[in-house]
């Protein structure tokens, strides 16, 4: 049935496996006129991709990303942009041996069980490396919405092995390597990650993302509020295990009259317990969600599982695995982010007969 | 652009306002065969409407469901299936006062903003009183689920006003008020909510739900992931401000080597850390996942708002409003899961060419 | 996998079968603050009903159309539009002898190898009365046009049995019963029509369509275009055999220089054998296209078929049949066309950046 | 809003333009476990590609296809199968001087009003050049029909330049040409081509289609008829102005008795002029239908036009383009033809519940 499409009118169409020939994107639905950055997306590819810090794998892969339809002379034209983004430094061989082994925590026996067949190359299509074409994807996103609205997407670490940040300066989230707002706790993360990996183990960690100038109206009422396709976005993400909005999980405890933002004159809340969202709709207000991720799953200390024939297996995986996803999912979250809120801000246009 | 729409083989479009002449649902793409009870609609119609106990509000809506369309002698033909609940205890004198004012934690102000149209009539649209459709749809979902599968699907209150469930009996969920598995800590939630009542406030809760026989190798890559569709559906309900699958935060604190779940012989798995879903593909192991809902809005305290135009005003919400949802959105949890995994039931039969 | 909802942005789901309960509609999309006049609705289904000359059937039916929901004070909500035509008039037991014998002609067959079921009651979903239902949202998207760019479309019979309008005049049109432009033609094609009945037999023909004050630029590129949607609606027609724009067939047999339609400026044409499309997108002339509609295939006169047994079986269709559907389809062509241009109207808000 | 992507579980998402890096596209749903044989795609490519005969287009270009995803060792793996065609041909001066000047016939005006932009390198993407990524999609089509019901789909010239093919012999199709089944129709086809190519001008033509082996069952009831799925598709073809199914625009004129088609014991017909289609669904006869084209718009004679700036202009189009489309448009056709019942045959399987 497919499941690799996205989106009402700004539609996204990804494609490729970690070890293929490429993958990429095709984005149907982006209005015509809007300048194309180049350099924005190769910053936002350079966010995501392996081997920028100690923190993550050591595998290096460049991810140039080749505009091949859609623009001309750097503005869109209203016709599907396709980018593409060929695989070049991936080794098969660090995977032969897992050839006929489902590895614990990844989606080897789903698929297997799905599909009859094991694509053993890396997890193909459930590797971690199909994000590279959302990221794509989110960088034109994320032009389209400052185009249109000022709108701003920021993502951070907001605990990392049970580290929370405990402090806020947005200054300082690009430079640490976790990606952290706090710098002290930045340093706790970082090193446990190094404990995580020289045990052969990983850690995981929540991504906090806020998001300033979403006009209130936005969102669509009964299944496609604006959380929900937030939520959707967001779980979309291997590795990804809850979301929340707002006061989330907390809210539960929470009385009414605590839990109410009260408005103020002005359109303006008093409080943002709601996290920028009522009803699935916009508030004017931040947009405010944090994000589950387990640990990585490829860890090297030896694990029982099974194989294709059903039998026991012990396995340990080797090869260039990130200890912690935090830091490189968080520029993914923001894509993905980006991708939502550009669909609903074109979806408003329609929302009134004038 | 709409919005209530929901599902790409088994799909559902909902309509209704609260106090507008009927609310329903035309469910397109149900299977020929199938034998409708409507006896089983009938109940879950029933776990679902007010005024059931004391802790829900006074309202007495029957909610009866009439079958217009898609069946013949009670078997589904293949055709959509409609089905209609006219409104018929609804007070919209209710609501009158207030027709110039953005109550907090609700809605209206972005549905006002959105459409300059402010349906004052108990929220209109945005009134939970819309998932009376969506119920009469998961019992129909619920119907083809257990006819293909035997898949079965459990929700409960987990916790409501901070008390937890502390022990797990699944036949007394259904014999207190509060849907709780935990008899003394039913006893204890619903005291806070009836404490909470008298005070003119609200609470919250956690709802959990466990769906087991759901067969390895549902879901779609990518973004069709079954915990991305889930999410989706559950933060489309008006309340929910989180969810999370298996181990869900708590996942986001562990190492890799506690949270990935060993594989046995037979394709079982040691533990189910994840909630029966890896890589966005069911395991084949029970999915669990849980719900954050937060306190009813809908309060008789005074609160701080403004009107319509712009001013201040204080606002004490009158009528009949649930003092906590929990109890009454667990049918509904329960059929938008239905709704979900009845699509990926067929879904799953396009994935193999044989 | 379903069938019944159509649209992009103004979408439609539509359900119900000749016999059962009830036909509607639900129109999810609707921009907010349209006035809803309904006695267009009312006018509307008035052209469509069965009973209304001599040419058709002598069937009574009423065809009350309720609204309900999305709309407040007749002016649309934003919210999904509901609409239900119940069914009063139907006799079932005209079709009781049809429960175990194909028709042919009709879906019959088709259904039966498709579902496993035969609905024997006058064609239950692949009756011609599931139209009601398209005239009821056609008048809705009618008012939508013509609130946003005055759109008008208009259909008229330009063949009937063989005899073509000769002249256009289009005060003609709904003046006589076969809705035929040409006053003397229009005789003509009663006297066929009442000559094919006496005879217990049927007559097909040709309708032409008309749409004014499409703005240049509707039409999405390669699939969704403007003709192709187009197409789409009207091959959505039972006993629509054929489809052709602008010149169609005849363009076949012409010269490009004869039939490219030189530009004057001011952008506009010197001719229109394009019928208002060219690649798929308006070019702000009047669109023209025209409808093979087969004759009707219920006929009394008797028939060689099959039962649901397989084996031979002589039919004489009785019961009350159009002999002609000619001037019942009219507005039903009108209508999908009506609904195929709003959506594309909401489309093209998307299309620029600004 | 896109328009782009075509089908529902078979979902093809095109891209790309005439004059741009690439075009390509990618299919979302293709099952699991298809075998892919390149030499079918590298030979459907050859069918369209320009340059072939006498006939065509002097331009030559290679149509390469690239696999960049969603096989693994030449199966199909479930995921997403992305195709990739290299523009190395195009000569962007040739159109140069068409920078500022709409092209009549074509779809110049209507993109410019539209998007607001003049991609004036060959038409971008209204350009006939898109349909190489539709013939690489049809042809894993057709291979995964081939391999679920043997079914077969043949288009042929049953027109050029008024000349009608008169016998019909399926060897002779592609050993012509002009792809006439009719050897002596076919040179007289040439003769015409070449006498408007020497004038400066072009011709149109019709193609017919025919497909055997569709079961009976396929197409769903109301919107997503076979045949207006069919027309969609075709009338989604650049240059094609009509289609009729079976006996066409000729069943107009035919009584009932006449058009119906007698049913024989074992499910056949003793006549088809339906043309394997009722009410939507397929009778499990021929499949027959005909597309009707209009002559190619890029004429070298002088034509009347305007300019980006509103003046009137005088314009002779040079360069190297296609005298007469129909036998190039043969095979895109046939891949429209099998992209459309490829997804049928996917959805008939969730028609029924067991």
């Amino acid at each position: 049935m497919g499941g690799s499409c996205f989106g009402n009118i700004f539609k996204i169409s990804t494609f490729g496996e970690s070890h293929g020939e490429a993958l990429g994107v095709v984005i149907d639905g982006l209005p015509a006129g809007l300048r194309i950055d180049r350099e924005v997306i190769r910053q936002e590819m350079a966010r995501r991709r392996p081997g920028q810090s100690l923190l993550t794998t050591s595998r290096q892969e460049d991810d140039q990303v080749e505009i091949l339809s859609g623009i001309l002379d750097d503005i869109s034209t209203g016709t599907p942009m396709a980018m593409l983004i060929r695989n070049t430094s991936q080794r098969s061989g660090d995977y032969r041996e897992l050839a006929e082994v489902f590895r614990p925590g990844h989606a080897d026996y789903g698929y297997y069980t799905k599909y009859g067949i094991r694509d053993y190359r890396g997890g193909g299509r459930s590797s971690g490396r199909e994000t590279c074409a959302r990221v794509a994807a989110g960088a034109v996103a994320k032009m389209l919405l400052h185009s249109l609205t000022g709108t701003n997407i920021r993502a951070w670490a907001g605990e990392i092995a049970g580290i929370k940040a405990e402090t806020f300066n947005p200054e300082e989230i690009e430079k640490n390597p976790a990606r952290s707002p706090d710098k002290e706790a930045a340093g706790k993360m970082a090193q446990a990650i190094a404990t995580a990996r020289a045990a052969g183990d990983s850690v995981g960690g929540v991504v906090c993302c806020k998001v300033t100038n979403v006009p209130p109206g936005w969102g669509e009422p009964v299944f496609d509020k604006l959380d929900a396709k937030l939520a959707y976005a967001m779980l979309s993400l291997g590795g990804v295990k809850g979301i929340s909005f707002g006061d989330g999980f907390a809210a539960a405890g929470m009385l009414g009259s605590e839990n109410n933002d009260a408005m103020l004159p002005g359109g303006r809340f008093a409080t943002n317990h709601a996290g920028g969202i009522l009803g699935g709709i916009s508030t004017g207000e931040e947009i405010l969600f944090s994000v589950a991720v387990k640990p990585t799953p490829s860890i090297s200390r030896e694990q029982s599982t099974i194989g294709t024939d059903g039998n026991s297996r012990q396995i340990a995986i080797t090869g260039r695995h990130d200890p912690c996803i935090i830091p490189r999912i968080i520029p993914v979250i923001e894509a993905m982010t980006a991708i939502v809120l550009a669909d609903f801000a074109l979806m408003q246009r329609c929302a009134k007969i004038k």
